[in-house]
């Protein structure tokens, strides 16, 4: 009978549970909402029950579970195991959610980052299961992100490595909410390319089919602007290519620095497959260097919604486990 | 009696030799030339020359000596120890220097680029030596660089990992020799810096005391470019903050990416000392988010020269030896 690590991804409105086991196989995954009235006690209650019933639905005795993993919106006390805050969730302050969760259900239990226990979950099991550095960028709300260099996830010295979303694509360019110009996330993020094409609309009064789309619904999707670009819209076609090109050159600095065997895309615009992946690989191919063949591959996540569970159980698995992961390898050029 | 490793920090006029002990004390270095007219025999009879007058000087016997890293410029096969071709030194081609060297020295041998080898030995011995997580950036001829994570070298899936003189600042910019646009080492080598200043006179004519030095010596460098700035040159003002900015810019997006302890900046330019450091730090700091404190420190390299011998050295105790750095830490933010 095979061991099991359980994983918990741990959100504002729900919290999905899955399993993982010694062969990096999953098992299918269930979510619970996330309490949000009361504070942390009934959040922790919550993830205990899931927690209780994936080991139930796994039918495995207790001495094969070997733990439990979390992953968690932020800021997180990595070190601690506490969630400092959740801007979503009241009453999440200093909550040591890591040791409560270990004490209830009498496992040893890890805590992670959401974004990074998501590239975990696809360097394990999905999109990177091949590979041995990996970067994976998820283009939702925002860019989400995490590294994954010999097996291990980088946190880098304080913490807040693995911010690939982060990283300067347009110097001076636009204002990002973290306090810089020209980030990844606001020009790849779904929900900042419709408000950026929505916002020229407005101001520039441009001709485009979104213009009527944008009158009817208030608001602009990606999938809105994905339509109108494959039939043909100039501007459409425009701020998607602009998307893809910035994207590019993310992927462009993410080799030069870490050069990793994959960067995998994840979240809502990958939605648009080979019509986001063509233009990446485009602009990653016209825009890199000629100095040896290119062998980093772009690729489109394959867990879904899956991953941060998945990847939470696999960090438990790492961090409780005895993986063998890790070695030093080297390459040539 | 002290354990030791034998640095060689090979280049195409010279080679240099030190030691470096178990407790990362480094000897003076001494330097040899390279030989350059009759191909790969004479480089590694000069080399085997270096490190035996090296353990001489050493004054340890011969059981004490751990090994030899040897730090070279490429492309090198880093798995096999070959130097593939080397551009400046004739008859370089396809040479097993790591396994020749070893075999006549009889003693256990690593090969290193070179640019990795020298952030090792500012790591192990220099501006880094305090700290986990490391990157350099070496503003020269162009811009060498080499990423220290957990004690460890990163090399990449395929070997070319850790060059941040081709993150891109600036996308669409300033064509580089790599085959990309808008290169760190295009706005920030003393070379390149020094070439733009040059053309922007020549094409621009603009008014700038710099156009008399072009005149009186047909080309112009860095340290021309800083005295005029200093002077109150209003061209020389605005290309040498314009280096800083894109210094600045990839710094950021290296914290974002790598969150490293400091990151250190060495070669030609760093002459120019808090007149680098300071507009550096300050668009750094304007450029970078607001989330959380900055806590990764810009500094300047303390082992000039030596830091190659030293870092190839520092790499051999890395391989060879009984170090017990790389575990994993966290931190918060």
């Amino acid at each position: 009978m095979s061991r099991i690590c359980v994983g918990v991804d741990f959100g504002g409105t729900s919290i999905k549970f899955g399993t993982v086991d010694d062969s990096n196989r999953r098992s299918e995954t269930f979510q619970l909402d996330t309490p949000r009235d009361d504070g942390a006690e009934p959040v922790i209650a919550q993830i205990v029950r899931g927690v209780e019933r994936s080991i139930a639905e796994a039918g495995v005795s207790r001495e094969k579970v070997i733990g439990v993993g979390i992953g968690s919106p932020g800021p997180l006390d990595l070190g601690k195991g506490v969630i400092i805050s959740l801007p979503n969730v009241p009453g999440m302050e200093n909550v040591p959610l890591r040791d409560e969760v270990a004490k209830r259900v009498d496992l040893p239990t890890t805590l992670e980052n959401d974004a990074n226990a998501a590239a975990y979950g696809e360097f394990i099991a999905g999109a990177g299961r091949d590979t041995y550095e990996m970067v994976m960028l998820t283009l939702g709300t925002g860019v989400g992100s995490g590294v994954v260099h010999g097996g291990e996830i980088i946190h880098g010295a304080h913490g807040i490595g693995g911010e690939a979303g982060h990283l300067i694509v347009d110097p001076g360019g636009r204002p990002c909410g973290c306090g810089q110009r020209g980030c990844v996330e606001q020009y790849c993020s779904a929900t900042f390319l419709a408000r950026y094409t929505a916002e020229r609309i407005r101001k520039q009064g441009e001709a485009t089919s979104l213009a009527e789309v944008l009158d009817a619904n208030g608001r602009l999707t990606a999938k809105d602007i994905l339509e109108a670009r494959n039939a043909g819209d100039a501007l459409a076609e425009e701020v998607w290519e602009e998307c893809c090109f910035h994207l590019a050159i993310a992927c462009v600095s993410i080799c030069r620095l870490l050069d990793p065997d994959c960067i995998v895309l994840a979240g809502g615009l990958t939605n648009a497959g080979e019509d986001l992946l063509e233009p990446v690989r485009r602009h990653a191919s016209e825009q890199n260097w000629t100095l040896c063949e290119q062998k980093t591959e772009i690729r489109i996540a394959t867990l879904g919604a899956d991953a941060g569970a998945v990847g939470a159980a696999g960090v438990a698995w790492r961090v409780l486990g005895d993986s063998t992961n890790g070695a030093v390898r080297t390459g040539e050029c």
